[in-house]
């Protein structure tokens, strides 16, 4: 790892030699060599696995999303593990597919009270508005040892707010008191191609979990704390984002017959032979050369590095273990 | 357009006489109040209309693509005017969908000298690498009158440089000297969902334009100046976006029989019947409106507005002229 944080240095050091400089490495290179150490591996049980009915050649449609850990969105992510546990998702539908934007899913009827699937009783409805966190870090060193949001804070701007970063292989935004001895920060996550979040109705109404939602376009920031994000798609996500488009408002399917079966929701443990999935640690020394790689591609394909990169520009790697 | 122009002041003035403000409009609601002035028409000329071969189902997917206009990308739009004019990409394919990425078409063997459709002789190949354009704006007052990237320069920050903003309705970048007298500019076209671009090989080889690509993610924004932008999907990029997504590598189609045959590829000129398309202009006020609010949701839903806007989630409206 220590190899892996000195990529500048090393370059320097040739430059200064009159040798020529070794080719910068592609971020799928640098993923690619990144040490098993670098892999967090994803509880089973912190994913999701959604089967959709196989398509008309008759191929399975596998989806696994990966549920956001504490502090963020706990009560939805509560809430969704009961359904899930409880295969109530089974037998739902996706429903709407809105090109550059969202594909959705759950109950068809969940609209209308006299034929919506009943949820569990131990689903809440009606969650607090808790759609960003306040989160202290304790300043252990002079200067403030990093927290979360500080651990990978970009070098770049950002269109909407102050500041963004990964959190723990999840990429936040948040505003940071930097005058404040313990670091208050209100932090929350963004919507990024392949976010899963809860689709809700007008405030107060927060949604249950229940109804469920993926970007498949350009992220709709926009929707940052205004909806619960509760995980991402980290496999399959094609299965949804190449679905015909849905031709009434929103993207909704017209007829239902158009709406795509779900055939079952499982909670990973429940799922035999599931892969184990990992993602790249956001702390790692591979993730920051592959962040400053994606910012400043100078492999050869490239004339002008671009300088920056906005946040859902930098997606966290994830694999299944090899 | 004055009173479309005066938003903010008429909230104000609601506001202090303790009347209830007036609800906010959605970006769509401004949009679809926009008066007929503020739409920009589009040359049938300036469109590039695709015919896939129909779907499983006997459903025509046509393509409509908007050339960019000068200064931006002109050998490469040249170029592509004369092989729409021969008809030479009749009977090309579809050839990579890559998720989150991108939809590139043309000849399939266009790697294989061999097997290679020929190019009409006046296509130029070895373009200059004129990925953005140098411009200048002359003061012709005090304050120095907006120039194409001054127009509707954005309030808000982007992550890669240091402009954004609107140039006769596309989305542009650029490098302005604000100490010259005449603001030298250096400005290119970005690469938000729906952006046509110029299949290259690597560097000095540019493209001709015969291989073309769009965006059907998150804006690859580090392709910028690295890639001739030549246009946009104004109609129908659901029947690209919704592909099934290629399995080799870069989201090629590994067999031939997975392509999607292109049935006709004609300038707008020759399509008889073709709708008017129009834009709205990006000089307009109700332009001005509609990226406020797109930036600012006021509307029920949001509880939260975002207070900025990255430029490709402010995408210019187009509509077929009702």
């Amino acid at each position: 790892m220590k190899m892996l944080a000195l990529p500048f240095a090393a370059l320097a050091l040739a430059a200064a030699a009159g040798a020529s400089p070794p080719r910068a490495r592609t971020p799928g290179e640098i993923v690619a060599a990144a040490p098993a150490a670098d892999w967090v591996t994803i509880a089973a049980d912190d994913l999701i696995v959604m089967d959709l009915a196989p398509d008309r050649d008759g191929n399975g449609r596998c989806i696994v999303i990966q549920l956001i850990p504490p502090p963020f969105s706990e009560g939805w992510v509560g809430n969704i593990r009961t359904p899930a546990a409880a295969h109530w998702w089974d037998g739902t539908s996706v429903n709407r597919v809105q090109d550059n934007y969202v594909v959705q899913w759950g109950d068809a009827n969940g609209e209308d009270k006299a034929k919506a699937k009943r949820l569990p009783s131990s689903v809440f409805n009606g969650l607090p508005q808790e759609y960003s966190m306040g989160i202290s870090y304790a300043c252990m060193s002079e200067p403030c040892k990093p927290g979360p949001v500080h651990e990978r804070r970009m070098p770049f701007r950002d269109s909407y707010v102050a500041e963004v970063g990964f959190s723990s292989g999840w990429p936040v935004a948040g505003k940071i008191d930097e005058g404040s001895s313990t670091h208050d920060s209100e932090v929350w996550p963004v919507h990024c191609y392949g976010m899963v979040g809860v689709g809700r109705d007008m405030p107060p109404d927060t949604g249950t979990g229940a109804e469920l939602y993926t970007v498949i376009g350009h992220a709709p920031r926009h929707l940052d704390r205004n909806i619960a994000l509760v995980g991402r798609v980290i496999a399959g996500i094609e299965h949804l984002s190449s679905l015909p488009r849905g031709t009434g408002p929103l993207g909704f399917y017209e007829k239902p017959g158009q709406r795509v079966p779900i055939v079952s929701v499982r909670l990973g443990g429940e799922v035999a032979g599931l892969a184990r999935y990992q993602f790249l640690s956001t702390e790692s020394a591979s993730f920051a050369d592959y962040a400053d790689a994606r910012a400043n591609r100078r492999d050869a394909f490239f004339i002008q590095p671009a300088g920056g990169a906005d946040i859902c520009n930098i997606p966290v790697p994830v694999r299944a273990e090899p």
